[in-house]
């Protein structure tokens, strides 16, 4: 018995007002509000339902996607997806694609509208590109359009700077480095864009398993910038996505 | 000599091609490329110049101020401000405002077209309100409309939920919380827009002087989260401006 | 206009079904279901409002005094009060009495019923007393019966054994110690209660501001143990009176 | 000899006075005391004696099972069990049960009279529920009736909230979670009896290890929260049936 | 009525066996077994009582001396005295000693016998000076023959070797060391007595407090080197004493 | 179309000063103005291309050797080198070492002139092998002589000594150490070169990988030192060339 | 041509005082002055070579007792042994024992004179038992007598007291202790020996490898404790001889 | 009496062959071998006796300061000094400079030659000018010419860039920044010699006191870098005088 069916019985004399009151106060939080989130949730177009893969077991990931399919789900994002994962997802989504590369799978149901600016992930070494490719499928997934720009450190600036064409004309700049973790901090200083600082557990020695580079990212001088969790890329496409949408 | 007098010397003979090349190779180079990037900034509507007073003297102050009046600039935003600093900014502009809770000295300038979306910045208690007030006036002082929400952390958590509206139409959110920092987590998990969350150094015991507030933060499983630096209200102020600028 | 109102408006005809759905759904969460919890709150004998003092101006603390005084607050505990806070309150409730060493105002309100058990709270040097005090005082303020065992650190274990009366005899036993921290895991094995264990600040070189104490008692093999936040008596002592209680 | 055969031995002449004293100075001391604590706790109904397992091999588990045994130790609860350390119990307890997700082994004796509250074990995501587990059972094997509520993480608040009526009859929470850990801060907020908050290492990146998780519990704002170590589910569930059973 | 009273009580009818096995099983645990100790304690020659003075009042410190007093006790060391606490010591014991460098009270009661070691204090650089002085006089307060060795660090090794004699006549050192606090490695690899290492407090940027110092002496690849807390020169200067007195 | 080219089409009216400004600003940096650094680089006799193999596929090292040789390189140097990344290089550089023990796979290329200084690789134990190789390798490959001085840690300070003469005719110092790391200090009082302290990950417990003897570096009293990132070999090695090399 | 050979020179005119005064500036150091130290380290009775067994191969450990066998050492004791590197001991020494439990390899030379003073090794939990035994068995190699008193943790302490003559009687005391490792701070203040405190890297969660245990022990408060590295049992064993040997 | 001095008397018959071994063997070592070193170092032209001036009293200073003049000391140089300690030298050496920004007092001695090269210090703030100035004034005190680029930080590359003339011509570079410590990697990137990299206290927030500039440098990707302690500035510019003088 939902609210409008309550209300309902109360103006055709089925229940009285106290009655009512009761059902009401008692029913789960979801019907009366929070519903609605969700309903707004599902209508955004191209929004998918992620599955974090990490620590999952192939039967879970199945018995997840099987229940999304039989739910009518049309998209899904898989992250941390290892071969056996994709397998499981493509027993009941067969089109689902699994870009290894980026740990990540991907069923992109209807094609989405594209969103007008365009997203650039830049990264500083070549060791990051699995936290890259994370950052920009995702992103694409979600209907936005990016630029790739990888392997161009803070100790080699002049290829930062040989490629200003792309660093000016981005909405949105994830940034993704391991080690010392300063190209977040260049970026945000030669472009006014929002720049979202990834730091990578890349390195040896002091880094730390990325905290190095996390706390180079949190004391950037650079305005505009702000940082996700360690190898986080999804995330940081995630977000991408949130901000080139607005 | 700039470049275009460089080139209409070589045009017109003054200058032989070998001698250009050298100018050129070694003229700085915000010369060459640069200039234009700032150019762009001081053109972009509202945007003041930032001057952070931590650390600096009255003196200081007062010789950066007097140097921008100069150069004919009409906004400024001096961050970490005492009143003393306030005076001293006040001294080249007298029509400088001190908002003491903030922090901040302002410099507003002409009019700044407002812009369409909403900032909400949230507080977890009463004692993150400086951080808060420092990102308010910010994103105010670059011309964005802001709505404050304070005193509503996680521990009551229905103080939150009675204003889902405010939540439900802001573009951006910034999210102050010390302590254990669970706020932008609970929002994030509400709205679906960008959450810029600020740890504060507020608490005591094992909040290690922010430190819990900031790992818990890096931490949130919600998506659309993202963190700058403990007590940073100024740069999640001007990252939200950014966002909603877009 | 309250659910019932809407409910009787629905009943008579004043309302359309659709018109009553869009009230209760964007009415204030509280109104529906949270203000139950308030209500209850208020009806548990002698739970006082907790205000903390830590950072805040006698102003601040003499405005919520004012408030709860008009909203017909009988009782009230200030933690973290200085001599101005105490005097802050008095204004408000002239019978506030001021707890220097626990750093505690208390405004006891009408007698509480006793409960029945007994807190025990025991401490390892003389330092850890202010810590102690205001867990003591917070239990007593909510109607419970304390025993105060000081000075008892497992350096000298005998002075500890020689008082296993009192160990024997307690419900609950709050374990205040500083430095080494080791005190909680030598009662937990000693007696069969739930024992809850509050770090210090109390230390110097290495115990890194109360670090080392809260990594000990976390690290207790006893079991029935569980640690509250660095110099948190007031938790500690709150935690204990909702134990005694249950 | 014992104590009274000392005193019968003084009463009827065959030891002097100092002969006497000499002896009671230097028997062990568990003789005149402790045995009494032991005594106790055998008594206490439902209690089963406890082996840690991590880090013990096949053959040590199966020579205290088998001590036990000799014994007439009739429950036992072995913790962080692979099946081959479950066999090595059975082999002297044929009925021990083997509850693989929790990680525990359980002889759960002659039935234990049911307490009368109820243990509220809470999780925020799926990837805690072996430490979810570990507490559950080890509340249920000592007597008390446990409610499950898992997967009801703060970034999605309604799932939780939806659940008002298990956190409203509750008389103890557990509450379990890794990665941000701002669950116990919402439930203590939420509910008014004791939580006890277990961080959990599930998370990556800044996690580092439950670090994150635990200083968030520590932190929080809401009274009535107490922390145990990370992923020590069998400590939560032990306290939470000795507050229960108080 | 002490043990041996119930005992004649017992054997001259005036108490049952059972009667007096009651009353010894609950007479406080000193009354059986660790008065010994203390007893021991007093009878050692040349002990003093020990008062940590930091953090304690005057009026604290004054107490306790007047108690000690009145207990009749003959020797005092207090710690970490400022001349306010020195005076509040002399207030009862006029010929109190204040060796303002260690930073220590002395009440040195009748002539101690010598031991027949010596114990060397060695220190890296000057400003380690008042740690060695609290090692130094605590040693000979407890009657033991010291030689001071000072500022011989690493980073002028000849300085150190030139000493070689004290080094080689030594039962035990105390090596005091801030900054990079290598000096005990080098000591243990040059003398085959015990090292007591103290880590202290003095140094800059990434010494933290005397964190990198302590680290370094704990992982020293000398063997006869182990360590006390940072700036811990009275107990250092105890121990170093137990070991001479072997 | 490069500078010279477009500023003849200016003289010769080919292009409009505005046009050429336009090229100008526009074109990828490097070919204004770093071309000039990398061009210097090539030039420096004995320069190597570094591939740092850490976490490399033997495909992705032999597509880069690939690259390299029909570039036309004729020095290279890999770091971290496995037997499978040595054989990767030698399908493209058939005459390439492998010296295991430092890890690095060297295309040594035609006679470097030999520097005149002399660098000085000393280690305190025989684990740090491998780092010391690293190093000295290094600095060999970019055309210095280097002299081995192993296994002579301050814990037997002696052997350091008795090659006194080693240390006084170093041009630079390579000091490795892990566990305490006091090496450096012990050498930079003695010496009075340029001290490049490498702390390595070698000890256990409390060492935290390196992390002790980092510290002890840093935080050395005797001037001359400087620290680089733990276990990193090759970047002393290079250092200590163009120290040497100056 | 050593000093007294250069001195016969001098006498006999078959040196000038400038030729012998070079000869002996540049003479290797120990030839000096050290070789005394050693010499005196080898007339010290039952005193072996250590060899740290952890990362070496065990042909380097064959290749070191080849050594040692040719140069005429009677005892050598090898830490952190393999069956591999037992193995590799027993080629050069066949009578070479392997204690497996403490993972040490044993040549015990000619009997040692045993030391008059008894060592006591006392341990926490039955995990911490190879540390234990590593310390033992060192400290019986150098001839000592040991009491080994293990599984006496603080969280039952009437097992560690109903030992209270084995504290008495010990004249040092090696405690042994992971998780919170409080138990030196309850020996420290039951005896007064010195006590030597190691903590283990056995525990969980919050236990950070060891370092719970180690911040506890420094931070004891009781007198005459001290502390060597996590898991360092061979240190612990090592120095407690030295101490018991003065 | 001397060396020369033993063996003349040998030579003449004064002194038998044991009583000289035996007067050479117990000299103080310096005497033997290590005045050497320190005669050298008088020699070397510029080089003043540093007194590192943080704690200490103007007493103190000024005892040393009376001490070097009566030795004949031409040169000194007091770091972290105070106008107090600047006095405490002027009464001594009235011609003393005191240079505040860099904290340091300077007596210059006869002129010194200057070498060749050229030091080139970087900072990336202006708040880091007290770091660099002790740098740059250690530096020129010891004969090297200075040239200074302050407030070039990477988050506004472009200044950096503009001055890539003072870059490459630099022999050495000391490189000064706080916050995110970014400076030396680009710096690293850019010119190829000897970068030494000073992290400053400088920032807020989570850069922990110059942990976090630390940290970046160490893990910076860019060869040629090395790192001293957090502020040292002395330091830095004494080690880029030793590589400018090579």
């Amino acid at each position: 018995m939902d609210i409008s069916e309550i209300l309902r019985a109360v103006r055709d004399g089925g229940l009285t007002v106290e009655e009512a009151e009761g059902k009401i106060r008692y029913k789960p939080l979801e019907d009366l509000r929070f519903a609605m989130l969700d309903y707004h949730r599902e209508l955004r177009a191209g929004f998918p339902e992620v599955i974090y893969g990490a620590g999952k077991s192939a039967e879970q990931v199945a018995a997840i996607a099987a229940n999304m399919r039989k739910n009518g789900a049309e998209r899904l994002l898989l992250t941390r997806a290892t071969p056996e994962l994709a397998a499981a997802v493509r027993a009941h989504y067969p089109g689902a694609a699994h870009c290894a590369e980026a740990g990540l799978v991907v069923v992109s149901g209807p094609p989405v509208p594209k969103n007008k600016g365009r997203i650039l992930v830049v990264s500083g070494g070549t060791s990051d590109l699995p936290v890259c490719e994370e950052a920009a499928v995702t992103a694409e997934t979600l209907g936005h359009k990016v630029t790739r720009l990888y392997d161009v450190g803070v100790s080699g600036i002049h290829r930062l700077l040989s490629r200003a064409d792309a660093l000016m004309s981005a909405r949105v700049v994830v940034a993704v480095a391991g080690m010392e973790g300063a190209l977040p901090s260049v970026i945000g200083g030669l472009c006014d864009c929002p720049v979202i600082a990834v730091p990578t557990s890349v390195g040896y020695g002091a880094s730390f398993g990325g905290l190095s580079a996390l706390l180079t990212m949190l004391n950037s001088c650079a305005p505009g910038i702000s940082v996700v969790n360690i190898d986080n890329g999804f995330g940081a496409g995630y977000l991408a996505g949130m901000i080139n949408g607005r």
